[in-house]
């Protein structure tokens, strides 16, 4: 009897992990000669550890395809990571004992950083226990801060919609900005690293152009140099727009956004970087101003979703399959720059021990002198990331997106 | 010689309001035996006013084609109330000098309900003077309170916005619920009335859609029936979405977004009611939340603009020359809704004088019993307008919007 797959969802969502969990089905469901049943966790690895498995082979086919451009993730996404096994040997055998009842010889789990590392223990876990299970990390996450492959998907499509935002608030700004708003602040993620921010950067095509500022994590906030920068901006061109990321530091390595801002009854307001700034440039410099703050829209936004990203997140579910029947196994398929004129690129594979626990940074050279901006070296990384749009269908004037059924198969293992 | 047009641009720009520029160009330029330049004032009415006349016949085709899909108001716009003739009647005849000087006889104002009021006033300002000037104002706004006209150019876009941006931020919300944020809020504009707010409603198509609560500036702000609800929806649902209204006010009739937020240094936190409410649920009930403020990308955001909305702001502006054409004056062409079975919908226009100084409110029966939502009513009238998808072309991954020359006439006037 051919071997069942568990697909299992993990972290913050994106608008293209479910383009992965397409690719993911729909291969499987080509090669079923050789592998059994999809099973998804509901809400992640804890579907399996609770015994809650989504039987995908009760979705129509229409419905799996729907999941290319449906965002969100549609069998549920925790934020959950698992102990060592020295910590929490117990949870590591219930998931081998749920593996075990439903025939399961395919982990396929599609995460950021710590969803690999967990792909990883549980790799060593089920090898040093006698279950044979491949572990395939699959990887996924805005931050786009996983090391070796080139993206991340659903970081191209978050970088498509803070470019094409700002430079729409920007054509908004710059025909008011004799009479009115002076200073625009767009807050968008990224509580380490800047990449979302310096994407934004990609829109500003030549000075002048939009955002006239970006404010990354990885530069230390320096309140005179920013001001100075916001005046310069609106003389020379009557406004200024600043893209902030939400994880911006004061020198204290403080979050700006935890700067003491207490609602009328003394409480602390959480979140929110943008209005920090805003009242900044008001307080000390006097300009009208609006603010922004992106949040989840700016990562669900599957109608203004890079084809790139989309391509690249559904070829990485295809691998993960592929790679799977083919023996792989404790590997994490990756996306590779091909070294071409224009942007191409392939798909190769790295251990998950050598991914486990790394982080990808910005590179320094991928900011400007100033730390205001992004250098050419960071743009000719990201663009390639934004290019081509990759439309849902519209019925009624809005984008249909799929809501599966999510049958869960009766359980089987009484004693939890 | 034919008489030339000043065209400008009044008040909040919108994703549309250069369809309607392009409208008026387009059109004038098709009828060159019987009307002349178009100019266009620079930052609005005070481009006349201050003598700085853009010469569009400088721009290409092309460039003027593209304004059909450039958001902002390409020629500048500005927030400028004109005041009453026996107020400030130099200023009235600064404007028939310029007008006189430049051989203007055609004056299409571009804007809302103070425009159009505006229009008004120098309709009959020029007619007691004794100079003739065609006086047309055409409709722009994204609050959607001008009367007569079924629907107002702006506000079909920003409605197809909020609403695919709720839809997807509840997709997102849906997925992580179970161990994560529970309470999402969505701030729209609407100062005075809750048309945007109430756009976001027809993402919803049946019980438990997104979004889950709608707060309107119609409707005052019941904290406990407002927890109440909140409560119900996450027990129900997992979680709940909100949207709500910048415009929502206590039952003092303050608004909640200047309900005290100060800074570390006492100063108050001005704008943001979607903080004010996701503390709140937070401090009452305990749950984790997320908020975001869509600000000026909900107005600017052309890349998912309304189909709909385009052709009617484009065919405002061209039935305003050729109204003008016609011998019509004093006079804003309007949508008529037709009775037909599927929307559909034609141009007629009304008296300036009628349209001056009314608002267009949202019917009561618009809105649910429980204040939180939308009738079907409202839905009825609301959906026809987000129809349809006109998606700008891309070049390298992003909008390929049009910047104009401007080219500035010189002036004739030496004497301010």
């Amino acid at each position: 009897m051919s071997k069942n797959i568990f697909y299992a969802q993990s972290g913050g969502v994106t608008a293209v992990i479910n383009a992965t969990a397409c690719g993911v089905i729909e291969t499987a469901r080509k090669h079923k000669r050789k592998v059994g049943k999809v099973y998804a966790g509901l809400n992640g690895i804890v579907g399996a550890l609770n015994e809650e498995l989504i039987d995908t082979s009760k979705e129509s086919a229409q419905a799996i395809s729907a999941l290319r451009y449906t965002p969100g993730g549609a069998f549920g996404s925790c934020r959950y990571k698992m102990k060592s096994v020295e910590e929490n040997r117990d949870e590591y055998e219930k998931l081998i004992r749920v593996f075990k009842k439903y025939n399961i010889g395919y982990f396929f789990y599609n995460g950021g950083g710590d969803s690999q590392d967990t792909a990883n223990k549980i790799a060593e876990f089920s090898k040093k226990s006698g279950y044979p299970l491949t572990c395939i990390g699959i990887p996924k996450t805005i931050d786009n801060d996983l090391p070796f492959t080139d993206s991340c998907p659903g970081f191209g499509s978050v970088a498509k919609y803070v470019a094409v935002s700002i430079r729409e608030a920007g054509f908004d700004i710059a025909s008011m900005a004799k009479t009115s708003t002076k200073v625009f602040v767009m807050e968008v993620m990224g509580r380490h690293a800047g990449w979302i921010a310096a994407a934004a950067g990609v829109a500003a095509e030549k000075a002048g152009d939009d955002p006239h500022i970006i404010l990354l994590p990885e530069v230390v906030f320096d309140e005179t140099k920013f001001l100075e920068k916001v005046k310069s901006c609106v003389e020379r061109y009557d406004y200024c727009t600043i893209v902030v990321s939400e994880g911006v530091k004061d020198t204290e390595g403080k979050f700006l956004s935890d700067s003491g801002l207490k609602d009328a009854f003394g409480h602390a307001q959480l979140g929110g970087v943008a209005p920090v700034i805003a009242n900044l440039v008001k307080n000390k410099l006097g300009y009208k101003y609006h603010w922004a703050v992106c949040d989840y829209l700016q990562r669900a936004a599957r109608h203004i979703a890079s084809k790139v990203d989309v391509d690249q997140a559904y070829a990485l579910g295809k691998a993960a399959v592929e790679y799977g029947l083919k023996g792989e196994n404790a590997i994490m398929p990756i996306i590779v720059r091909k070294k071409t004129k224009t942007y191409s690129w392939k798909i190769d594979k790295v251990k998950l021990s050598q991914v486990a626990n790394v982080e990808k940074f910005m590179p320094k050279n991928f900011i400007t002198k100033d730390g205001f901006g992004i250098t050419k070296a960071c743009r000719n990384y990201i663009l390639p990331l934004i290019q081509g749009e990759d439309y849902p269908p519209y019925k009624n004037g809005l984008p249909v997106y799929v809501k599966l059924k999510k049958s869960l198969v009766s359980k089987k293992i009484t004693i939890k």
